[in-house]
């Protein structure tokens, strides 16, 4: 059994990060700390685990808890765990970091967007970016996993074969994305105040969303060249799930068929990308509560525009999901071991 | 591997017995009926089993498929199966039905309440009420189960120690529930049409649902004596729960943790029903995706009433859930197997 | 022109009396304070107002406001009016209170129900109790209104007749209340942040909620008689609304027409409550947005209890509506002025 | 008073179109027909009319009220009014069409987009298309009103100063629209059954919505050019209203400001539509319960690209509101008459 533990457990991501390594074959579940709620039980902050799970949550303890465990995930707000982790932490664990203080490759960028200054510089090279589906191989063999946001995780997968096939105009892509209010997590705020989001709908963050940044790197990476794009999220009524509508302008006409052979090819072996059948468009409830992230596409012939449509679960293939994918691959486990539920509907 | 099937698996129960008996590791799901999409590829239908399950609809043809297989499901409005279920069909498979037919045990009282002929008097003994945690040693030999409605579950699930101890008034009981609208089930209709419903919440067959004689007939044989009770129903606009909050009038002043006793020792090693802790009560959140029964009760010292409060997923340990426990028992296997997932939050 | 001004206009119950009395032809609402936003413009808080009202919050300092206003609005948490309201400033201007301080004669009630020290016991003999419809004579000439809770207003009104009449048994009676989340209103609290309510209903506060002696000081005057009762309020996942269902048992077996004919009798002229016709029952949604209170009921002969519904808009009848409808009665003003407004729907 | 009817009153926009109208202090509503409720009273088909208005629903009979009314509106689906509206009748009664019927000036284009005949091609030339705003001139005069779609008014009115200016590429118009489901109508509907849209968004009829020609018919007489648009509609669960995000690249750099007093400018004295404070959006929720179309936008400065989001009630300003602004205009009322009301929130 491998030996794993959280840090930061108590928020949305940990805790359905608690639920997959609880309900995982492979792990013994040994740690859960969290900064608010310390000596208090799991159950007792999350009564979904009642007489499941009533561990005593703890405070922090990184250094010591590294020599005791296999894995530990952190679900930190962001500029706390580039502080936390050291290469001495790496040698003796794996760590999987579900914020975003790895996942850009540049500091300058990091500090640029997030407005913060970044504490390990040297870690930015060993971090691998853990978007499973595209980085498998390094994933194998990293020590330090930054796994990627909703929002990104979303829009990369519903755009990687259009820029790795290069049939899009660089300078065309907008992202326009839908999320459900868990995405802003539990720490109390007005603007997710129960009736000050229900029953409408805005966008945030208009042209300055931090995800901006981490989807243009590895679209760039995709494209084999710098991409720049205009990200738009929405806040919508509802738990979960995350929509992407993106929109790019075709270099030449294309037929649907013809693209739709270029994500087939791309994600052929792919068990948790779902591409729908023409004129099916994905949609958040029939990826509930599952990996999934589900594509589909339709060509608007009028403009020449492509317009993808992705969706996935913001807490599973959008964090704790994708989390426990990447550990699967680092310890050699069967990558969909502990994921494999089929979506709840209604729910 | 047991063989299943069930006819009528294209409303919400039937959907989440597929999803049920999808993932339950000693089932093979070979045949999925459907009236009303016949050919269709049940992915089609649900495009959450997009990639995991496309199995056709077939018609229904329940003599050929009691032949072949180990039990079969029964997923249909009232007054189908008690037509189609014969003595000969029940040597030959295990029927576990979903609906209403063989869960009274008079023939009178069902037709008085539902309001139409019942077709197999002579199978009413033979049926079992299949409420597990009651009916447990019976379910285990059954050829027949009527698996309980769920409005009937939480209700009776909620007040069994009490009539079992004899502490409360017989006359007393009052039962105010409130389900989510995947209760009404698939069939267009404009009482759940999305703009009817939401944002708003109504009483609705007031002194008149047919789940009452059901609650009766349970709490009159844990009290050995007729029992009657005033049963109101609310739809609630929320996709999934049932949440009961059941008065009655003690007897005699007794203080909680005696109460509390009774309630623990009638649920010593019942797995599925989770007792709350004083002053915290069962919300519908915290069962949903579950098989899960949260109790919870205080008294009201001024008025010696007791109020108790009971939550289930009414489409799981409310249908689909406990059909799967039955089936479980009845075959021997461990009455857990496939039906451990934790609850999902928030979902 | 009427003067008016609101001390706490920026909870969500001053919000929708800012509205209303903007909208109102008669008053003039020269000034809405507020203890979180001083210096705000009430439009940057409340944006629906944009353009309409951008008065600055300022402030409160009821004694100066006193010589100057006609009325005052107090939306405050309790244990703040009974300290702030004088004799001096009842002989200046008319008082509205809309929060609990007045609401109950008696003072030890109070301090027994709230946890806290009431600082004005003369001014309870002087303050009228705003349920318009039951004490309209008296609140014309007060100057001091306790305006009703959101759940005790449709309470009461949907028993009153009952205990007038004297047709159902005092120790009966059962009130099971169901409210949208604004009745918890603006403060930031974890149980009504956004995904903690969503799509979940729970009980709260069982046999301790403070409208209850509330509730039982106007029935007992009503009925002539002490009348304690049983009272649950629940948390449905929707903005506005109040649904009461309440049972109480019949002395005697009477005919639903015979109690059809009381309702009617004791609301003869009354515009604001509308009885529904048999068998047709309250819901929240035919109520929104309006200052009415819907009224329906049925017998369930099986057990002799009488099963009453009412519906209210919390904000509105329960709160800044019925806060208006008391202005308009003490100022001769047609009580129906500013409230006519149809509900809204689908909303 | 101006005598009134009503054709189609008892679908969603002909039952909001019934509130504003019957709170109307210059109009007499006469007449509401219903295709589905012949015979039955207003208010037991919607019961927030209770005790308001119990009109019974009477058989359309277009010749013989256009003798009697002053204005008749139509609120049917498409295909039918072509039919019902002849010159005869526009010589008799003022017509305002809710319907699409009458929106696009070429004949062609309509049958291709709505995929069916139109029957009065020499009415497209005297209808006048009512987006108040860009054509109150000729409104004042019209005989047939063809009043705009929910999508297209917010549409239009949000990008209009930009095709007006000419500062966007004409080929760079991307809208990205979010409606609630009471755009969808009361039809029943496997789309709209509450549990098939409760928490989940999707975007549906993707390059292919019917509102495409309408918007841009509209921006091509603004750019006094051709201008094509790709639109993409979603469904959000919410009851009512539309958020539009609509993306543009500028053909030079501007800055914030000045795009600013272009919008100003244009709008100066419009009273319903309200621009947004630099860094403010519009949400659905401050607009909800009135006739204002709020309007924001921002400069992405890393791509030069316009993001513009504005946001009405489907059906007031993006129906029933509109067609009786349309109204007020024609019958020389002020514009505002009857639609006033500050939106309501929480709601």
């Amino acid at each position: 059994m491998i030996k794993a533990g959280i840090i930061g457990s108590t928020g949305y991501v940990g805790q359905e990060l608690t639920r997959i390594l609880l309900q995982h074959p492979d792990i013994n579940l040994v740690q859960t700390t969290s900064h608010s709620y310390i000596g208090q039980n799991y159950d007792q902050i999350y009564e979904n685990f009642r007489e499941i799970y009533s561990g005593e949550c703890q405070e922090e303890n990184i250094e010591k808890i590294a020599d005791e465990l296999d894995v530990i995930f952190l679900a930190l707000p962001h500029g706390i765990a580039s502080k936390k982790i050291t290469p001495k932490i790496l040698e003796k664990t794996k760590i999987i970091d579900l914020g975003a203080d790895f996942r850009l490759n540049s500091k300058e960028t990091y500090e640029n967007w997030y407005n913060t200054e970044h504490f390990s510089e040297n870690l930015l090279k060993e971090a691998v970016y853990g978007l499973c589906e595209l980085k498998r191989n390094k994933i194998k063999t990293a020590n330090l996993i930054a796994n990627p946001g909703c929002y990104t995780t979303c829009s990369i997968l519903s755009l990687a074969p259009l820029l790795k096939s290069g049939i899009i105009k660089d300078d065309s892509i907008i992202i326009d994305a839908k999320s459900g209010v868990s995405g802003a997590g539990r720490a109390l705020n007005l603007g997710v105040h129960y009736n000050e989001c229900n029953e409408s709908i805005k966008a945030y963050k208009l042209a300055s969303h931090r995800h901006t940044p981490e989807i243009e790197q590895e679209l760039s990476i995709l494209a084999n060249k710098d991409i720049t794009i205009t990200f738009t999220p929405h806040l919508v009524p509802m738990n979960r799930g995350i929509l992407v509508t993106a929109y790019a302008t075709l270099k030449e006409k294309i037929k649907y068929e013809e693209i739709s052979s270029i994500y087939k090819k791309f994600y052929e072996n792919e068990y948790f990308i779902r591409l729908t059948q023409k004129e099916i468009y994905p949609e958040t409830r029939w990826v509930k509560g599952s990996n999934f992230c589900d594509i589909g596409f339709t060509v608007d012939e009028r403009t020449n525009r492509l317009i993808v449509v992705g969706a996935i679960d913001n807490l599973i293939k959008g964090a704790a999901g994708q989390a426990v994918q990447n550990m699967n691959l680092i310890f050699g486990i069967d990558e969909k071991v502990g994921l494999t539920t089929i979506p709840i509907f209604p729910a």
